[in-house]
C-alpha cells in the first residue's frame, strides 16, 4: 500500500539528535553529539530509594491509578517554591503544568497557538527539536540575528516582529542550545518588553539554568513579563534523569488551561512515579546538594574540552566559551563542510551534531555543535584529537 | 493579553472524562465515570520489585539516560512475542512502537495521517479521547451506525467509506469503549477486507482485550491486514498499571517510521523504567498470572453491577451485556436525559459519563457510559441504588 501521510510529516525525516542517538550508541564511539548529562552524575541511588519509599508508602496504589493531566499536585506546589529561583512569584498551581520532559512544553506551546503558515520567531541557531516541532505545526520559522555573546540582536527581533507579526519567538534563555550563549539581563527585560508590545507569545526554555560554572544566575525573563505572554519551560531531564521525562511549563492559567487540552489529548498525563521522585527530590531538599556535587565535574569537562580545542583544532576553528550548560559551539571559519566531513568522523569514532541542523534558514553547514557533559575526560581528549584529525585533513 | 489561541484549540473544551476526573476524585464519591482499573488488581509489590531489581542492576544508568524515540529495545523484542497472542505474526521490530500510554499511539497515528478537513470514520458511540484528538486535528468525523451487539453495520461502512473517502477508520475492537460490544470474527475479517479495498487507514484500539470474563478470545482485525494498513494500539494501563504510561503501537514499518517522528517531536521518548518493567512482567512470565488473578474480581464487578441494573434501575433503561472490559453501556428508552441529570447525580455522589461524549454527532443525550471495574463491591450497590433514584426522580 502506498501510503498518504499528512503534509506535516510527509516530507519530514527524524529529528537530527535522534537519529544520530541510534548512531552512536555503541560503546567505541565518542559522542560529542547528544545533550545527555554525565553518567556518573545520575543520582541512581536517590532515586531507587526514593520509588521504594514512595512504592511502600501508604499512597503506593494511588501513584499507580490515573493521576490529573496537569500534574501530581504535591509537584505542582513544590514548582511554585522552586521557580522563585528564577524570579518567578505571585503563582498559583494553575499556572503550573508538569510535562513530559520540556520537549513536550514547547509542543504543547506551539500545539496552542499554532495555526498553519503562522510565524514563529527563532534565535538563529536555535535547539533544533524546536524547528522540528515547528515544522510539523506547518510553521513559518524566521531566525533572529544573534551574533554577540550575549545572545541575539534586539532590534532585528523587533524588526522581524513587525516584519512578520509572528505568533510566536522561542528562545533557550540560559546556555542556549546550540551556541553555550547566555542572555544578558538587559536583553531578558527587553524580550519580555518587546515581545508583550506587540502581543507574541515567548517561549521561554530553560533546561539548563542550574548548570551553571561561572559567573552569576540572572532572572528569568518570565520574571519580567507583565502581560502574560511569557511561557516558562524547563526539565529535570538535565538535573535527575532525562529518561523520567519530568518537565515543567509556567504561564497565565489561561495558557495552561489550553495546553492542558493539548496534553489531555496526547499522553494523558505524565508518569507518576517520576513526578512524585522529582517531589522528592525538591521536597527533601536533595536536589540542589546533587546538582553542587556535579557542578565541578561539568567545569572540567567543560574546561578540558575547551583545552583540548585550543590544543588540537585548526586555528581557523572558532568557538564559543560557555559559562553552563553542556554545549561548546564551533564555527569552521575557513568555510570547512560540517556535513561534508561528517561520515567520515563517524568512520573515525566521534560524532558531532552538524550546524546547520539548528538554523532556520539552512546556514551553519560550517558549524558545528559539540556537547561536553557526557564523554569522558580521556574521551573528550581523545575525541577532539579525533576530530582535529578530521577536519586537517589528516585522516582519508 | 487576549490570547490568539490556535484553531485547533481555540473553542476546544477538555475531554469530558478528564474533566471528571478532577470532580470525582473525592473521597466520598462513587465514580462510575473513569475507566480506572480495580486498585486491589494494582501490582504494586512486583513494581516496587522489579524498579527495584532494575535500579540496583548494571543497566541502571543506562536505564536513567535518554533512550531511543522507538523504545526500550528488550521491550519491543518482548512484544513481537506477546502480539502473537492476538494473531499478529511475522513481525520484527521495526514494527513495533512504544507510546505514552495508548492514547499517544491513536494521537500519533492521527498526526501522521491526517490534515486538516480530512475525513476520520469511528463507531458511534466511540471511545471519546479518540473524538478528541480527532478534533485537534482538525478532521471531520463520522459516526457508522453500530446497532448489533457484534459491532458496527458493515455496508454503513462501506456506503461511508465511499461517500467521504476517510483518510481513517478508528475502532476499539473488543469490548468496546464506550459500549463494551465486541466485534465478531467474521467483522473483523470484513472490515479489514474493506479498509485495504479502500485504501483506508484502520486503527485497531485494543486495550481491554485480556480483560474477558466470559466468551472466547477473537484474533486481531490487525491479523487479517496483508495489506499494510491497520495499526494495531493497545496498552499495559489496564493490565499492569495506568501511570506508568506504556502502551504499544503495531503497523508496517513505513507507519512506525512516521509515528516515530511525530514522537520524537512531543515526548522524545516514553519513560524507559515504566518500559522496563513491563518488559520485566513480559519476560519473567508474570503479566498472565497476574491478569488471571484479575478476572474473577472484574467479572464479580460486572456481574454485580448488572444484577444491580436490574435490580434498582427503571425499566426503560436498556443496557449491555459485555463480556469483558471495564464498561456498561445504557439508554433511556423514555428520553431521560444523562446531560440534565447529570448535576443531580454529583450532588447525590454518584458519577458516570454523559452519552453524548461518545457520539461523533452529539447524539447519545439519553445514554450514560458505567465503569465497573474501579468501585467496590458495596459501591456498585449503593451506586446504582442512587444513580436509579436520581432517575427515577426521587432525589429533589
Amino acid at each position: 500500500m502506498q501510503y498518504n501521510f499528512s503534509d506535516r510529516l510527509k516530507n519530514l525525516s527524524g529529528n537530527a539528535i535522534r537519529e544520530i542517538f541510534k548512531l552512536v550508541n555503541k560503546p567505541d564511539m565518542i559522542s560529542f553529539a547528544g545533550g545527555l548529562p554525565a553518567t556518573q552524575c545520575l543520582p541512581v541511588q536517590f532515586i531507587n530509594e526514593f520509588a521504594d519509599q514512595l512504592l511502600k508508602g501508604e499512597n503506593a496504589c494511588s501513584l499507580l491509578q490515573y493521576g490529573e493531566t496537569e500534574g501530581y499536585m504535591p509537584l505542582r506546589h513544590a514548582i511554585i517554591d522552586y521557580v522563585k529561583r528564577v524570579g518567578i512569584n505571585d503563582i498559583d498551581i494553575n499556572n503550573v503544568l508538569i510535562v513530559s520532559g520540556g520537549q513536550q512544553g514547547i509542543d504543547l506551546s506551539f500545539k496552542a497557538f499554532i495555526n498553519k503558515g503562522d510565524y514563529i520567531l527563532v534565535e538563529n541557531p536555535t535547539y533544533l527539536a524546536a524547528l522540528h516541532i515547528a515544522k510539523m505545526y506547518q510553521a513559518n520559522v524566521i531566525g533572529v540575528d544573534s551574533p554577540d555573546d550575549d545572545g541575539i540582536d534586539i532590534d532585528d527581533l523587533e524588526y522581524k516582529i513587525k516584519k512578520y507579526n509572528p505568533k510566536v519567538f522561542y528562545i533557550v534563555s540560559n546556555f542556549s542550545n546550540p551556541t553555550g550563549k547566555t542572555l544578558s539581563l538587559e536583553k531578558r527585560k527587553q524580550i519580555a518588553y518587546i515581545t508583550a508590545k506587540y502581543n507574541v507569545i515567548t517561549v521561554e526554555d530553560d533546561p539548563y539554568r542550574e548548570l551553571r560554572y561561572s559567573g552569576e544566575h540572572l532572572p528569568s525573563i518570565k520574571s519580567f513579563d507583565k502581560a502574560g505572554n511569557v511561557i516558562y519551560v524547563s526539565s529535570f531531564s538535565k538535573l535527575i534523569s532525562p529518561s523520567l521525562r519530568v518537565g515543567i511549563a509556567i504561564a497565565d492559567k489561561n495558557i495552561i488551561a489550553k495546553l492542558t487540552i493539548g496534553k489531555q489529548g496526547t499522553d494523558v498525563h505524565t508518569v507518576t512515579l517520576s513526578q512524585a521522585i522529582a517531589e522528592k527530590f525538591l521536597s527533601g531538599n536533595y536536589l540542589f546538594p546533587h546538582i553542587e556535587k556535579s557542578i565541578p565535574l561539568y567545569r572540567e569537562k567543560r574546561d578540558l574540552m575547551i583545552s583540548s580545542i585550543k590544543q588540537y583544532m585548526p586555528p581557523y576553528f572558532k568557538h564559543t566559551m560557555p559559562q553552563g550548560g553542556l554545549f561548546i559551539w564551533g564555527e569552521f571559519t575557513n568555510g570547512a563542510s560540517a556535513v561534508k566531513n561528517f561520515n567520515k568522523a563517524i568512520e573515525n569514532k566521534v560524532a558531532y551534531v552538524c550546524g546547520c541542523d539548528f538554523f532556520a534558514d539552512g546556514k551553519g553547514e560550517n558549524c558545528i555543535r559539540l556537547n561536553f557533559s557526557n564523554a569522558s575526560s580521556e574521551n573528550i581528549v581523545r575525541g577532539i584529537k579525533k576530530l582535529a584529525a578530521v577536519f586537517n585533513g589528516d585522516i582519508k
